[in-house]
């Protein structure tokens, strides 16, 4: 535990108000939003500035004392939450909440840490743009933390993860120097890209304080379709078709197998299938115009479909006659984890392989998973364009308690699905990160040079280990 | 100088087809294409398979013995010639030049480092796709040294550097081990980006051995403009016009001052200005559509710039009418150097500054310089869109001995100008990399943390600076 004379040199720093101690203020700190990690801490660092982290972080190098970044604290993966032994002091960037410019001409935003994803949607909205990354925690996710997640969602398949969005960032290195990458350069060969580097680190390399964002222009026109097919085969057929007929404007494709769409008929009040047809699988398809050319959105997409048809690819489709349909699909694709986890206790992956890989991927492994572990029904759904999808093992019919299910069967089914993963090429961690919940499978699982590399770039930048200890790197024993 | 009997070590390795020692056959590849740069090596390996290149590292490693990996030995800044003393090996990856798969479904094609750009241009071709980045070095140019120098060209505008385009690397890291990270995986959060860190490391971290590369469709149809305009304001003004109007179509847009493009009408016989008005400034425009959907790029062209005629910001404006038009017009672009070069002994630079930031910079900086070393014009053209342009101070007329020239003025014009640079937010090093050349400037300039941040990486991944040395990190002295 944190001397007390300890935490009051940080009060001496930042003033009462940046530095939080009452326990009831500190317990929802303490936990991951999911409830599966519990931690304490003695203290909440609340920093202002930059200047203030800098400073912040300088003294916890003195002391030694290993800080926890926080943002939204939404982490998947335990990535945010403090050890449980209070070795630890929570620091959050909730007060750096800053949008510190705003440029419809360049295109550009620069926020602080701290500011709510949700909150920068609306301010790009305000000056005639866009933000294009959304996930269904933008009320809390913070850019920090989207930034030290390299977060992804919906719209990757036209616009990419926070990796190609993020034009700048500046940051504090655990030494306390501040890093000033914030100016947004196209161009930029000046050695290693440190930026990247931080993109994803999940605070175990610094600490992101802002960011130059990239903004693209408001939607003009979207169409939204919703497309039955008989394969995951046929709904790559049908991205690669809809890729050749409309380019860069397809902005989502969702693929949802028709037992999933299943749970939210019988889940949510009110929705229906928006096509007649009973098929195996479901595409949902969004297409954006920037402007208002003629054809737009909606004849482009109904010509590609018509083409589909022809080809044998689509065996029922339907496009949203208005906005009020279009947020109906939309919403069927949002209720999906949420039907489904009524459905009993499941096992959850977010998982990536390359997308030429993932029809068979998504057959194959659900099948072997349900051979191997009798009684469990597997599934996906998910970014068929981005190769990452959402494989869910549930367990089997009349499980009432999940969490000794799971801990019976846990460790295997986790090993087993992410070993088929492995084997095709693909990756672990798709969006979620590694946090502390898949630390020892990237250690069972990744190459001799991965880790070792992962490693060295650890110790190299932050030699006395302060920074989010426990998260990413997998430990001794666990590689 | 290496001892023969280390030397002979390698040899019984890769057999004496993967050693060359006769001084005559190692000369060309001892000196850099610009002659500016002349080093010495005992000899040349050139390992066949990813195989042989960890094992001549894991030996290189063991005996202590420097590498200086090259391609097509194209470097602007001496990032390829070995140091003077014979300390180190070169080793070429010209004998790894298969291209491993090609595919245009999946719009990827998985290269070799010796592969010559052109090569995979053809390749890319045959299966109707294209490889979007080129650059007057391309029948020169390996595919390991563009991802090793994070490459540029003018297509960055709509497709980026090489960071964007390769979505995979497979590297011998310095202790031998192989970083296999070829699966081209759209998503990926295993940590740290090894990927970024290896691109644009110039050969300092590893040996780049292979890369998955992104394909994009062929263009069916282009439209090649030139405008003239009153300054570079008037310029950005107009790129942000036919951005907003014609979207991700542009795929080039170069800027020309009046002064450079007389240089080439001058120097260059039989070009001549597609535009009758003489403007103080030139911009060339390319737009591209990958299908032959109505209206086509030159109607949409046409359509934007009649709306910059009416804004006020064209002054006289010609579209290309065929390809050889279109092709004429793209040859006054890439005369410039050699048309520069003809009006005397210069210094060069490329660099960029925030786009934003750049059409006063263009004149701003030059003002500066002509006024602070009398006698010297300066002016700059390129890749406005990228904030990146190719600045040029010319030595005084009747500048005979420009390498006397050179070594009286270069230092203090370099400062000169890197200090500007720096002052708009700017980098050095916009797309050419760091070498040996800008070392220096790099250690003058850099904030601490990112030098500091560039020495800590290179020390966890070589701490035997066994890799490439005396390139791209600031010595001691230097920073």
């Amino acid at each position: 535990m944190i001397e007390p004379s300890t935490i009051a040199r940080f009060t001496s720093l930042l003033g009462p108000k940046g530095v939080v101690t009452d326990p009831e203020d500190i317990a929802p700190w303490t936990s991951d939003w999911r409830g599966r990690y519990h931690g304490a801490a003695a203290a909440i660092l609340a920093p202002a500035s930059t200047q203030e982290v800098a400073a912040t972080v300088a003294l916890a190098a003195d002391f030694g004392v290993a800080l926890v970044p926080q943002g939204g604290n939404t982490s998947m993966v335990g990535g945010a939450t403090p050890p449980a032994d209070g070795s630890a002091l929570i620091l959050s960037l909730r007060r750096m909440n800053a949008i510190r410019s705003l440029s419809a001409d360049d295109n550009l935003a620069v926020c602080e840490a701290g500011v709510i994803l949700s909150v920068l949607h609306d301010a790009a909205e305000g000056v005639g743009r866009r933000f294009p990354l959304s996930l269904g925690a933008k009320g809390s996710a913070t850019i920090g933390g989207l930034v030290s997640t390299n977060a992804g969602g919906t719209q990757v398949l036209r616009h990419g993860t926070m990796r190609a969005l993020v034009e700048g960032v500046e940051a504090v290195l655990p030494d306390g120097s501040i890093f000033d990458g914030l100016d947004a350069l196209k161009k930029d060969n000046r050695g290693y890209d440190v930026k990247q580097l931080l993109i994803g680190a999940e605070g175990t390399l610094g600490i992101v304080t802002a960011a130059a964002l990239r903004l693209v222009p408001a939607i003009a026109a979207r169409a939204v379709g919703w497309v039955g097919v008989e394969t995951p085969a046929e709904a790559l057929a049908l991205l690669r078709l809809v890729e050749a007929r409309l380019g860069d404007s397809v902005e989502g494709f969702e693929v949802i197998a028709d037992e999933t769409l299943g749970f939210v008929l019988g889940h949510i009040p009110g929705t229906r299938s928006p096509i007649e047809t009973r098929t195996p699988w479901h595409v949902l398809i969004e297409v954006d115009h920037n402007d208002m050319r003629e054809p737009g959105p909606s004849e482009r997409l109904e010509s590609a479909l018509a083409d589909a048809f022809e080809r044998g690819i689509a065996i029922d489709a339907a496009i949203a006659a208005n906005e009020a349909q279009a947020d109906a699909f939309w919403r069927i694709r949002e209720s999906l984890s949420e039907s489904e986890k009524a459905q009993g206790p499941a096992l959850q992956y977010d998982i990536s392989v390359p997308v030429a890989r993932m029809p068979a991927f998504m057959i194959d492994a659900a099948q072997a998973a349900q051979a191997q572990f009798p009684g469990t029904t597997a599934s996906s759904f998910g970014h068929l364009g981005d190769g990452n999808v959402h494989f869910h093992v549930r367990a089997p019919k009349g499980t009432s308690n999940g969490p000794a299910w799971i801990a019976a069967h846990g460790r295997a089914i986790n090993a087993f699905v992410h070993d088929a993963v492995v084997a095709a090429g693909g990756s672990i961690s798709a969006e979620h990160g590694i946090g502390q919940m898949k630390r020892a499978e990237l250690g069972r699982l990744a190459s001799p040079a991965r880790i070792s590399a992962l490693r060295a770039i650890k110790a190299a930048f932050d030699p006395k280990g302060i920074m989010n200890p426990g998260k990413l790197i997998p430990l001794p024993e666990e590689a």
